[in-house]
């Protein structure tokens, strides 16, 4: 028996999710003409508190993309860190969508960013045409290490972005878990703090295949929508998008699933000790394991993936039973 | 009653493709490592009867623009209808996806290209570097209009292309309607005949969002995948993708499907007579009809969008039952 | 002898250009920043009775296609005449700095455009995300074929760019050449019309290799120096392009190189009388001839272009001595 | 009197340029169709003791950024030192030109690479589609510091690239000062030792605006023509460009004119002695001093860069007199 914790990406859809998919498998209005669709905003605005727009996409890269397109000209720089989801694994995609615009790069424990370090970083540019000039700022919130921005520190870093006329994105592939995580409303964690757009996650944490986006400018939804037509993103039955999110922040079944994930990654992470390279905060858990540690979990049936060459990686999904997380638990504890 | 003609896109999932997405909901690898991705290519490779890559994606945009910006430089122009999709129809995509590729547009009826038609619009192209030269030839087989492209048509456009040096690719958002329409082969509707890269279309035929790009040069695999990924295509969970593809070849549904639009469409077309403004060979029909018919068919419960001014189009689906199509007849019939 | 009547491209550079070269040969602040470079803003603002942003390229496919960028996102349409210099003529260019950007074609005799053809093509455009959204227009004065838009029909052109929220930019290869022939000031011809960028052209007036961008909304004037330095057009000794382009504002020489030209043009215009295919009312002119009689002017030793299969170009430029066009206008008189 | 040592870049032309530009100025074929513009190849050709194919234009960043695009489709990396030019000073133009292309940093002191390093950086990539993948390795010779790479480090760097399948390039905004410092044979610091294209400067020495590129994969030749004319660097009267170029090759101006910048910076060197951070090589000098000391240098009225805090540039060029150079010699020697 393999017991699974390489990715919250490969984990199954929730099941309310997948009745959502086939409930809305009717004849209808093609795109996002539909009810489904239509009724996004409402629900959106509600959550956040606050008028936003939101826009369902197929993946993170997308939403991810697309927002960046429109808070940064293709002549601009996006500030963010240098282990960020957007540099390392998104194949140039920003590149891509915001007509050649470029990553500056930012460093920092956890792939975490500081008002300090993001200051420094765009202090550090040249003021002039042969520097390109930073124009966006992006934050993955949890971090690709499993860290969370608090309201605070997102509030630091959306002040330091107004200073300088950045544009300010959130990553929220993992949004959920940092809500989780804090205990602070959706608003806070982002408008609030001076956040312009939000990619919301929601493929990791139950969804099938549907992320949004989500505008507290909502001056730029017009772009974004003709930028999501033109990027091939518009599917054509989109209500099968927006039946997914729904059923999610239905019953807030979002946090609901990130609860669970968030806490089965608490419990490895008690394990762990030690041997923690971060904090757990959200659902991923760091782990220092010599290469023959790592092999002796593989022959206990675990399923992760190696981080460098002394760390090894797992994360936690919403739909973990609990007797491979005792196990992994006790295997870890017992290294 | 509302009676719905006015797209294909609008309709409903076949139900085994519902059921497809259902059972392959479990944790799996994610992206496209699972089985059910990973068995496209062999799928296809039978029904061409040659060894092929295929790659999912959600939308015929995307299927389209990758496949063009991996068969034209950012720098070339791609030959295509007038009235084609990705002219009219894709908010520039084809420009975004090929690094600003530019349409070189030609006439003719029915949205129809002909061997001397391109032959004479390569030829008006000074051959220069001020004039931007032509790299690839695109036609959408069942055209716009409803028209269909015979293997020998298709051949002796393969042979323009290749004279002229230009890659070929087939939009083939109805591939399926063209091909019952024909009662040609796969093979015979496509590479046999020059056809480098096929856009195939599953969700205007009973699927509910995935598309498949089709190469029969098997060495642009490699690009088409790193693109697909930088466009924010590769989905997560894309064994979702594979099993609607798979369903629908299962047991050749897609040609069930097919074939039930295009019968119902030659229904409908058979009542038309005519006012028929062009033959119906695949499921589109486009009739002639002043604004006070149109209306009066609409008060009956018809819907279906107006072409220009004196014409009406009806488009039909693989899950339409008898009744409203017999009245839609009757109602044409009768005008 | 061969007399070279093809192009006003290829004339030499008036003497005063090649001396203020020559001149400016010396150590000084690099790129922008020497005294000459710096003096273009207040030198273009006292010629165009505002204030105004100037700088200077290497090309007039630089100067259009710069300024188009900033006028126009790459989601967006630019509408221009189908025998546009940006359609026909520079390689794509507009797509390539334009991310993507498409054009939209109009038609109407001589390269003109009007105010009701370009209400008529915006009209045709569906206002949903499916269709590119015109986003600038751009008109050349003196156009392609050597007709002149007048202050009155420029406005008018304004006019509807304004009420379509259409940025418009004016491709001025030839301004100098209109300019004369209108007998209008530079500000009528251009912002007090609704222009807001303008591409002046000194290449085929006199210069050597320098054109200007004319910002008459100079907020945009920041990203323009960023684009211009990203697409390499930001020369390390730019005093050599201002110091061409200073030269020909001196004295007005520009004004007598245009006079010069179009008088030239004139002369040959009447020659040609009845086979003129278009007025003349700058410095090309359009004769109609067959391929024996354009056989015969080429005997004689006249170098120009065929325009189709029954038309012959003639393009005058500054330095045109008086004998050759005397030559040239008695040889077409005889045809 | 202030004794300019900021850059190379802002020096005079050479005289004879200034004379060929004239001497060119004459009614000529437009764009590159003149005959000093045809005999470009030819005299690269025979400069490098093989067939290449040789394309004038204004800038260095053009240069690089034609040819890189050239090299590296927009889904690839190019693999450049973390201060290179191109990463630094060219505004995302590699970006840009190179539809999207990333460039993957490599440190090492002086600005320079090496087969190591390359081969590490290249070693980090996980070789799926969610990392670029590098396509494109570029050099600068002399590097930004002023070292310069001899024909067996080009050459050990050549093999790197091959055996990662990637494309070549070596800026040579300062290949003459190479050339001079090595001793080598053009042919030996370029293709002998891999190299696929080269931006060959002649702005920094003794050029007025024109740099070359040079293809030693000639078979790039159509493609470069087409991208130089689609960025707008097609000048119309390309003579200007060619004259200039052929007037420093004439005489072997181009070495004379970087030994004498050498020399310039060999002098200055050898009076920095221990404050050097680097060897001189080439015609830059980096020397360190406090604030004070820079201070008290400008006091004596010279100019230069400060390069971070501890540290300042100077740059030589081919038109320095004695004097100056001997005064800030003394200078540096007494701090």
């Amino acid at each position: 028996m393999v017991m699974r914790f390489f990715s919250d990406n490969a984990a199954a859809a929730h099941p309310a999710v997948i009745e959502a998919i086939e409930r809305s498998n009717r004849l209808d209005t093609a795109y996002d003409g539909d009810a489904l669709s239509q009724s996004l905003d409402r629900a959106f605005s509600d959550l956040f508190e606050t008028e936003v727009r939101a826009f369902w996409v197929l993946t993170g890269t997308a939403a991810n993309c697309l927002a960046l397109a429109a808070l940064c000209p293709g002549y601009g720089g996006i500030v963010c860190h240098r282990d960020a989801h957007i540099e390392v694994d998104e194949a140039g995609a920003p590149g891509f969508f915001a007509d050649g615009a470029k990553l500056m790069l930012v460093d920092g424990p956890g792939a975490k960013l500081s008002a300090q370090s993001v200051d420094a970083a765009v202090g550090r540019v040249r003021k002039d045409v042969h520097q390109v000039q930073p124009k966006a700022l992006s934050i993955t919130n949890a971090t690709e290490y499993g860290l969370v921005y608090s309201p605070d520190e997102v509030a630091a870093l959306g002040q330091t972005a107004r200073r300088h006329a950045l544009n300010f994105h959130m990553d929220g592939a993992r949004f959920a878990n940092a809500v989780v995580s804090t205990g602070a409303s959706p608003a806070d964690m982002t408008w609030r703090a001076g956040v312009d757009a939000l990619s919301f996650g929601f493929v990791k944490n139950g969804g099938l295949n549907a992320e949004a986006i989500i505008l507290f400018r909502t001056e730029l939804a017009d772009e974004i929508a003709v930028r999501r037509k033109r990027a091939g993103h518009l599917a054509s039955k989109g209500r099968m998008f927006a039946a997914q999110i729904l059923a999610l922040l239905e019953n807030d079944r979002w946090l609901d699933n990130a609860r669970a994930a968030n806490a089965t990654a608490a419990t490895i992470g008690r394990a762990a000790g030690d041997r923690l390279v971060y904090p757990v905060e959200a659902n991923e858990i760091f782990v220092r394991a010599t290469a023959a540690e790592a092999e002796a979990l593989r022959a206990r049936g675990f399923d992760f993936y190696d981080w460098g060459s002394n760390e090894i990686r797992f994360v936690t999904s919403w739909d973990q039973s609990a007797e491979p997380v005792d196990r992994l638990a006790a295997a870890i504890a017992s290294l």
